[in-house]
């Protein structure tokens, strides 16, 4: 019987383990740490890498419409004065004069007053904290700067001068790459309408406020699909791209119960859509965006057309021309998958009065697929062990474990989401059959070393 | 047979077809281009991915002696404090104060003199640049500034005042992450000595001097394995790990013609190392380093112990006590592995009087590893072709095409490195029979559609 646990007390015991079982540390952590910096340890790397691998293997090798991609990080200034985000990828931040402290104007608004400021100015918000004299949440005076913008974009110097003709940014989002390269793609690959355009990689947003674990952070790493359809099927393929990946989620393992759609009201989207529907998961600290889709329409391409004066576009077979095509966008962030993950698979049950805890990953997740132990060091045992390890160890990732008690490596295995772990014991030497016992039911079966092999495959 | 071509020749017939077949693209191309920075195609992103999953295959998780890691690019700046790259990851630069030109000092007297001037201080190489009079290679004048140093290091700021206070960096190597993360892995995987940790990541640094394609590229990736080992036994492994990557490159296909050793002498030895030895390759521009392996001694672990005040150590189970280890670093670029498959790859040949150029590339590294093509457009065709394609698609990376003519197809296939392609014929309604061509032999056989599958799983 599985225990019900929730909220903080969840993401405690979730943040506990991805330390204590390699999955994630605090950056720098023997500085003194990064705040809101993580770097993922010999388990999470490989969590982190099989989600990648499938969206990858889903979203692009096993579709003849998607190509991939993996462009710079580093790009050319003038790709975000032309996606705007130079000019409106802004907070609005106002400074307490008492205490020093700085704070973004939405949260200091939406938290005294608890309303919703999403597209008012810096001046509407100077004027309303000004007004209803919001108190600074860190010392309590009332005694505000104005609320100024602050560009959300990490800013570098490439070579050796360091002006601003020399500036460059950290992509805020890998989709811009795509654009930019869109006209390479049509002209020296086969795709024709609707096609999309892949990538994975990592993007930078100086955020005022990141937080909850890696749910919100920094430096990040994001999954996106530029899907480029005929401007009116839009709509259609905005419906595809809704429903694909709440269903990738499901397979998956994350249950319908904490999947969620929150479409965006017409009024409140972003410059460049037409439509936004987000995935929600209800993650402990709550319902939040797992994957974003937008309908951005062609607001990138007619962008990147207008200021680099190139030609954008793709021959219409049905109209005989090139035009310029609409553009649908799944898009998630790496981490907060592995979190959502985490948190639907964190298991505690009782096992003959003992508390366990396990990871219920699906076993195309879990960070390894087979553990093999031999029951004692006893040579033979380790010999043996040894052989089915080594027979597996090139099919997937598998691990042997010869150190500390049968029950200590159990505990292990399942606290990492290790979906079999196989035993060889002193019955082994005789009648050549091991146990590979099953985390979740805790069944075990006695199958013959030579039909390990097939056992294990048929099941991940 | 395969005709000769090398250097400057062989590089833009390969930067051409990586262009043409959607390998490499120059970043922001629509802007101008970023000098030095590429982006990878639908090809190339595969290639990649390739090369990294194969090392990641043999390197992390086929042993049971190496775990991964996956750490973030902006850590806390006190560990270039601790690593010396703050203080002498610098390169001497000098302006010609007539055009106003910059250069690196080391590279203007290399260059007039041939002669090495490494380990040579800016002022020593300020000196020699003044005293031989050596003339500015721009415009011709000999009217120098003094030589000055300047950090490689991308500098940025975190959070939302840009001061001293928030100046962050982007990490210059990945080594790093894995010394800052050691004692987190000791205290929370079960590795013991000799064990390794490794990753796969980018890194930047603000070259003066990029160049010779992705050869040498301001933001690229690394995959590197710091390996963990007692004192007294590191030059043994040192051997080790000299022999492994030379090995694997040749397993993949690299030439041993093309690959030779280069063992720095004691004297130039960077001021971490024991002892470094440099795997080259033959590039088109001439030998350069592919895979560097050092002895790290415990530089590191002793300069991070110094600065955070912390135990980086590890159990010794022979000595029984704790000990800093000794590491020994075998790091490779990808984009310069990436490089040198393309380089040994490349071949032109002439068939049936034709030119015809195809990458012969290994079949685990090939982009796509089957094409399947229906001879024509008739319906049939098409869905036998189709129906194939759909069976090996969730195998391997494949393609289907039945676009252009038959010879047109291949040729794509043949560029960018497709080992097998398969053709639907009007005789296979009939036999229910396909073609298989073998790129490089351009051998056919024939081939019952229910066994291609395996055909083809016992070659990739």
């Amino acid at each position: 019987m599985s225990k019900n646990i929730a909220g903080e007390e969840l993401m405690n015991k979730i943040v506990a383990l991805c330390k204590r079982r390699g999955f994630i540390y605090q950056n720098s952590e023997i500085y003194g740490g990064m705040a809101n910096t993580w770097d993922y340890g010999p388990m999470g790397v490989e969590l982190k890498r099989n989600i990648k691998d499938i969206w990858w293997k889903n979203f692009v090798q096993e579709r003849d419409d998607v190509v991939g991609l993996d462009s710079a990080i580093i790009m050319h200034p003038e790709t975000w004065k032309a996606s705007g985000h130079l000019s409106s990828f802004n907070d609005a931040l106002i400074d307490c004069k008492t205490c020093k402290s700085r704070f973004r104007a939405d949260h200091i608004i939406e938290d005294a007053l608890n309303i919703d400021v999403e597209g008012k100015t810096e001046d509407e918000m100077t004027e309303i904290i000004h007004e209803n004299k919001i108190k600074c949440p860190v010392c309590g005076s009332i005694d505000w700067t104005d609320a100024r913008l602050f560009n959300l974009m990490f800013k570098t110097f490439q070579g050796v001068v360091e002006d601003s003709s020399s500036v460059v940014y950290l992509r805020p989002e890998t989709a811009q790459g795509i654009f930019v390269n869109f006209k390479n793609i049509v002209d020296t690959t086969r795709v024709s309408l609707p096609f999309g355009i892949a990538q994975i990689g990592k993007a930078f947003r100086n955020e005022i406020t990141p937080g909850n674990f890696i749910f919100r952070v920094r430096e990040f790493e994001q999954m996106e699909l530029e899907f480029f359809v005929k401007p009116g099927e839009d709509e259609e393929w905005f419906d595809y791209w809704r429903n694909y990946p709440m269903e990738w989620l499901i397979n998956l393992g994350l249950s319908k119960d904490n999947l969620k759609y929150y479409d965006h009201p017409v009024e409140k989207l972003a410059h460049y859509s037409k439509g936004t529907t987000d995935i929600l998961y209800k993650f402990p600290f709550g319902w939040e965006e797992l994957w974003g889709i937008a309908n951005r329409t062609d607001f990138d391409l007619n962008a990147h057309i207008e200021r680099s004066g190139k030609k954008l576009t793709v021959f219409d077979h049905e109209k005989g021309e090139h035009i310029v095509p609409y553009v649908v966008e799944p898009s998630v962030g790496v981490d907060r998958l592995v979190l959502a993950f985490l948190v639907e698979a964190y298991t505690e049950d009782i096992v003959d009065g003992a508390e366990r805890v396990y990871l219920n990953l699906k076993p195309e997740l879990a960070p390894v697929k087979a553990a093999v132990f031999p029951l004692t060091k006893k040579e033979q045992l380790v010999e043996i062990a040894r052989d089915i390890y080594n027979r597996l160890k090139t099919l997937f990732n598998t691990e042997y474990d010869d150190s500390g008690s049968i029950g200590k490596r159990y505990r292990r295995q399942d606290e990492i989401g290790t979906p079999y772990c196989i035993t060889v014991d002193f019955d082994t030497i005789d009648d050549r059959k091991v146990t590979i016992r099953d985390r979740n039911t805790l069944e075990q079966d006695r199958i013959d070393i030579e039909k390990v092999r097939d056992y294990l495959l048929e099941r991940i």
